[in-house]
């Protein structure tokens, strides 16, 4: 018997998935993107992702308020559409809970899910409510649509693409840092104690709300289009820079250099990472939780894409055997490897 | 605080779906069917379902090999898609497992999904695969196709339309007490005779396949198609025939009549409700589980329809004052309940 951790949710998913036959015309693309493309008119495609939220895993009811719960599963699955550069327009929502559930407590989830598929312009068209034997367990599929020639895979970055992120990095996972240490606290407080033990997020406000409250950049698929700018591939970070950009190279076949100095940080970011006594620019390649867009461009797009409000432009492609590597502040070269958050270890 | 039992599955369901706003034309049906509707293509629409089966409520390992759970997992959703009158193309799976399943666990699980999509010709198109704190929970989504013309909702029904259901009833839900009687009877061995305890299906096998083994009915889906029928109503039985034909009722604002003595039974499932001194009746109007197939068709259709080979005329719809009533063998009517398998009390 072969323990999952030893291959990991990749290895895992390229064993399960290896030599899938394909049936239908309609199925373009499969397994190995943010979304499976699906359809039959050339004009307009169909796009389809999925994502499986468990207790105990993905979130921590102790800190996690059930509407913030219920707007972040609906923001991952947005983010996979835009992720494509498509138009997110259904959702369907499926929901396992145990008996220590109210009705109140789905209506707060919902109030979420339907706050975000508010702010999208999204349906909830359908789902599943079911009971569990323990935690809440939350499965959510979104169907987005695009045309055909706007369509941003992860296979189509080239030799001299400009690499692109959005906002800033690591901020969600020193967001997460705090809540884990805050959690700590309080449950090592005397039970005397339980009224005065209340969290104390000063000053990290916007690392807080970056772990519960993410948001699908729909702002940036809209910049880009009113530009002009095509992505030639794009990808949303949920693992982490690094891991993202291997994903992008690896599809790619190309190497890449990215530039430590360029990669975006927030100020409240950097002083917590300090404060944790972590490397900064650890945590924003290997931190995930983002949500912000990673993407290539062409050279040419150069001047179009560095007037864009709230995007970097962090490295480039590069041919396969250069490898995939950083460029630290002191012009080290190390080698990026993939150790953004693995459920499956 | 209200607790979920109260309002039991669809009234959660109403409930978390009340006013939900659209924004999509695209968004032709949302939720209150077998599957969402959707498209802008007039001729041809997309159809989607989803369904999250959980460890401990929706199966047990204990006596479910993990292969035939992948199956039945898919089968389950392309069952929703044929209850359209539609043809199922693609499949998403999520998975979340616990510490103790391996890689060859999962294996198994994906070769049953494989073998039903192979019968089917789905293609598997993408998914999740994450980690549990407890058990196993497998989330899938299921794409369908079918002309707009050819779409069966459950609220077409009309006055004097023929209720017509595929197969049998009621053989899953005794397969599944002999199940749960055999694993009993394991439970309660002597630790020393762990050997002997093999349980004994002879003469059951056919209960335990229904239970276990549950095949969407594509073929009459296939024999409606060549036969020029066109169902003005359908939905597949999961919660029991009771349950199912209360839906289209509503749906439709009609009432209805069954016939006992219409009702196909098989032989097995007579034998074992005797055995077990369950109203056999009883096991098939309220069991659930048999994935056939409940439709109306229209009665100028009554010698094609009975011409069908495996398909039976079970009823007929009437005005919805008349309500919803079982005639028994004497001929006395019994007001139809809703008593099907609840996930949620």
């Amino acid at each position: 018997m072969t323990d999952i951790s030893i291959l990991g949710e990749f290895g895992l998913i390229r064993r399960l998935t290896k030599d899938l036959p394909q049936f239908n015309a309609g199925t373009l693309k499969g397994v190995g993107d943010d979304c499976a493309i699906l359809g039959t008119d050339p004009k307009l495609r169909m796009l389809v992702t999925t994502d499986m939220l468990m207790e105990g895993i993905h979130f921590d009811l102790t800190y996690t308020p059930l509407e913030h719960l219920g707007y972040k599963a609906a923001m991952v699955n947005l983010s996979d559409i835009y992720a494509m550069n498509g138009t997110p327009r259904q959702l369907l929502v499926s929901i396992a809970v145990s008996r220590r559930f109210s009705v109140e407590h789905l209506e707060q989830l919902y109030a979420g899910l339907r706050r975000a598929c508010k702010k999208h312009r999204v349906d909830i068209v359908g789902g599943d409510t079911t009971s569990s034997l323990t935690g809440l367990a939350i499965s959510i599929t979104c169907i987005g649509e695009a045309e055909e020639q706007d369509i941003a895979r992860r296979d189509g970055a080239c030799d001299t693409d400009l690499i692109c992120v959005s906002g800033n990095l690591g901020a969600a996972y020193m967001g997460l840092q705090i809540m884990e240490r805050e959690k700590a606290v309080f449950n090592s407080r005397p039970a005397s104690d339980a009224e005065a033990a209340q969290p104390d997020f000063s000053g990290r406000e916007y690392l807080i709300e970056r772990i519960l409250k993410p948001e699908a950049r729909r702002d940036i698929i809209e910049a880009l289009r009113e530009t002009g700018i095509r992505p030639t591939s794009m990808i949303d970070i949920s693992d982490g820079l690094s891991s993202e950009i291997l994903h992008i190279c690896h599809s790619s076949n190309t190497g890449c250099r990215l530039y430590e100095e360029r990669i975006p940080l927030d100020y409240q970011t950097a002083a917590a990472a300090e404060e944790f006594n972590l490397n900064v620019t650890t945590c924003a390649l290997n931190g995930g939780e983002d949500y912000e867009l990673l993407f290539t461009v062409p050279l040419t797009d150069h001047e179009k894409v560095c007037a864009l409000e709230d995007v970097s432009v962090i490295g480039h492609i590069t041919h396969p055997e250069k490898g995939c590597a950083l460029i630290a502040r002191d012009g080290q070269e190390f080698e990026l490897k993939a150790q953004g958050w693995n459920p499956l270890q």
